[in-house]
């Protein structure tokens, strides 16, 4: 077994007992990348000295932070102080920024070691696409926005990786890869230092390959764990198909069901579970606020350097949907109201919803990075989301679903996920088959 | 009259029209400067080769932006891609960011010349505070933490500046110094580039000294001047004693019934008014939010260079106050119910309101900078407020009064404050030869 086929949580294990070497675990991930690539492109950039260099640093310390000596993968819309950050943007190739994002600092304080900057959409938004390929099969996207960072996750390349999610852009393709996400509570982790798109939406999120390496993550970041196992018997789950459910593709309704049935069968409550109808309308609140806010974000760029800015964006600093304030507003009062009936659903009937995190698989191409119909309402709600990898499609690519459970509590949905997943993922050797 | 006395407006007009250069404003502020901040210590960080180089170059150009060649002072916690970024924390000495904050942005855009950073309170928060003095009396605080871009301008050394406030740090410090100050709708002007305190209070915003300036200012933002001017006689304006009215001070409630009297006595219709008894919660409501979230924003630096961050920061990071979740999503809950029902008292009975900017004078000593008392439900509502000078307290330092909109009204609240300053505002040839 190569190092880079290590969960974080193993590696990091052998880490701390010097059964391995972060440089080790590092060259094998460089090699990796080096190998593959040429195909994925999930990098935009790296710098292995300075990567290996890193790793030596770590080798010659005592393990204190849980993430001592991993490599990570940092989404280009994401500051770092040694590497550029271009957000896929021409207005800023090559530049330095001199400081890291707060999840950055965060995951450098756990002792995590920044391999490089992933390709992502033109800032997290829309505009110039991530070169970035499915890596089981190259012909398909691997979802985006945070293109880069899923793939490289899901190709061993790293262990570990952040992303962003201001409509889909970390549940998609963790589904279309399959790998593991958390998109936390919004605000949960600090987003200072990461390209605003829409300010109150944006968030920032992470990937593994188990949910084990996500409570790992998130423990340096904040989530503390939660100890106490949850049990299966004891959880009640509501299967919700969403006011969006017209939207899914064969393979997205049969992973939905095979989840639910491995679940029901593992001796968890499982119901199904319909939305109160006012949340209907949360998808035209996000589509309003995510349109406006963009508006505002971008107007720097729009006035600076317009020729370089995507028509995309420049149409959302035109406001070329003609979402009035009134209508902005009435957005923001519906996702207020929404927001904390949601939270109210669980406690006395309900413990963590199940619905789908895509359509069905990733598209064939490049040109779309696939839907984010099912994923919108959520970040709208600003509720935690876990995706986990729920077999396969049609084409034999990736098909993932998704727990949500109310704002706060991560660490209650991570330690759900633990329980539920194995109940749901029995592939992740067939995985770590496929791709090698 | 030196250049520098020079409101931003007249200052633009004369540069467009090459009666002034942009090297003689600026030389002109250097030169106060250099006369008055060796006592007042509003600037952090100046480099005046570059300002004049920067200006020079200006005057190379044929005037196209509304700001051009006009100096601006920034808050020394918003990113400059060529001055250090500070934040006034001992931890970030020295950074070089290397990239704009969206308003710099914006407003290098529009032909604006960044002057230098001013001292602010530690991160814009709690912690160690501005050396900056009150140009009117130097054993007086100038208000935080927007001390030393409020002082700069109050003290003719730039015509405008940026601040940010999460509680009052922009309104009070405006306040305490006899200037102009308008803090937008939230999310109004991009954060982007500024240090994250509370992510849903934080707003940025402008100091001038006067509102035409504000309004010019706010032109290269991105918020439109409204053209049709107000006639006061229309002008319906409530008088809002608020539910923090036992903080009031002598001085400032002479000063909110001076500002009433005038604008009656103008023609304009001024009735009392009294907020719904649900608004009394939103205080302990901002408390709760910029708590909780300080603790999120300030958790990189509490992990990473605890000896150096203030013990107040520390706090919110143990979350000092006990703040629980439930806490934390009822007083979000809070402010989303009342903010649409504070929008929805204007219009029909009421276009605007009038209520203190602070308690009253500006405090002796540097300790302490004030309270927000009379700001944190408005910073929580996320409507938009102007400082408009309302003359002088017993020991003849300024005190102002606000007008406060329903949010996105910011060009009508601007347009408005224009019609309402002179009948508050009589004092502003006093308060240039009280400097002079």
């Amino acid at each position: 077994m190569e190092p880079c086929q290590l969960s974080a949580t193993q590696a990091a294990s052998l880490i701390k007992s010097r059964k391995l070497s972060a440089e080790e675990l590092m060259r094998s991930c460089l090699a990796r990348i080096n190998a593959r690539d040429a195909l994925i492109r999930a990098w935009l950039h790296i710098e292995p000295e300075r990567a290996i260099r890193a790793a030596r640093e770590a080798d010659k310390l005592q393990a204190s932070g849980v993430l001592h000596g991993l490599p990570i993968g940092v989404k280009d819309v994401i500051d770092t102080e040694d590497y550029p950050t271009t957000q896929n943007s021409p207005i800023y190739a090559g530049l330095h920024v001199g400081r890291d994002a707060a999840c950055v600092s965060l995951a450098r304080g756990a002792g995590g070691l920044v391999l490089g900057k992933t390709d992502t959409v033109e800032f997290a938004s829309s505009g110039r696409k991530a070169l970035t390929r499915n890596p089981y099969n190259p012909a398909h996207t691997p979802g985006g926005t945070s293109s880069g960072s899923a793939a490289a996750v899901a190709d061993f390349m790293v262990p570990l990786a952040f992303g962003t999610q201001t409509s889909g852009s970390l549940i998609r393709p963790a589904a279309f890869t399959g790998i593991y996400a958390m998109k936390p509570t919004w605000n949960r982790v600090s987003r200072e230092g990461v390209r605003m798109y829409a300010i109150s939406l944006d968030t920032v999120g992470w990937y593994a390959r188990s949910v084990e390496d996500l409570s790992l993550f998130a423990s340096a970041l904040g989530v503390p764990r939660q100890d106490e196992p949850v049990a299966l018997r004891d959880l009640r789950v509501g299967v919700c198909r969403s006011p969006v459910w017209s939207h899914i593709e064969p393979s997205g309704a049969a992973a939905l069901e095979r989840a639910a049935r491995g679940l029901r069968e593992s001796g968890a409550q499982v119901q199904d579970f319909v939305l109160p109808a006012q949340f209907d309308t949360l998808r035209a609140a996000h589509a309003a606020i995510s349109h406006r806010e963009a508006g505002v974000a971008f107007l720097p760029e729009y006035v600076n350097a317009h020729a370089l800015l995507a028509q995309g964006l420049r149409d959302k600093v035109e406001n070329s949907d003609g979402i009035s304030d009134a209508t902005l507003l009435a957005s923001y009062a519906t996702a207020d109201r929404c927001r904390p009936e949601f939270d109210a659903l669980f406690g006395h009937e309900l413990d963590v919803i199940l619905t789908p995190s895509a359509p069905g698989e990733a598209p064939e191409g490049l040109a779309t990075t696939g839907n984010a119909v099912f994923n919108t309402m959520w970040t709208l709600l600003h509720v935690p989301c876990v995706n986990i990898p729920a077999g396969w499609g049609e084409h034999r690519l990736p098909v993932g679903v998704q727990l949500v459970g109310p704002r706060w509590s991560d660490a209650r949905l991570l330690a759900m996920a633990a329980a539920i997943a194995p109940t749901i993922d029995t592939d992740s050797q067939a995985r770590l088959d496929a791709l090698w």
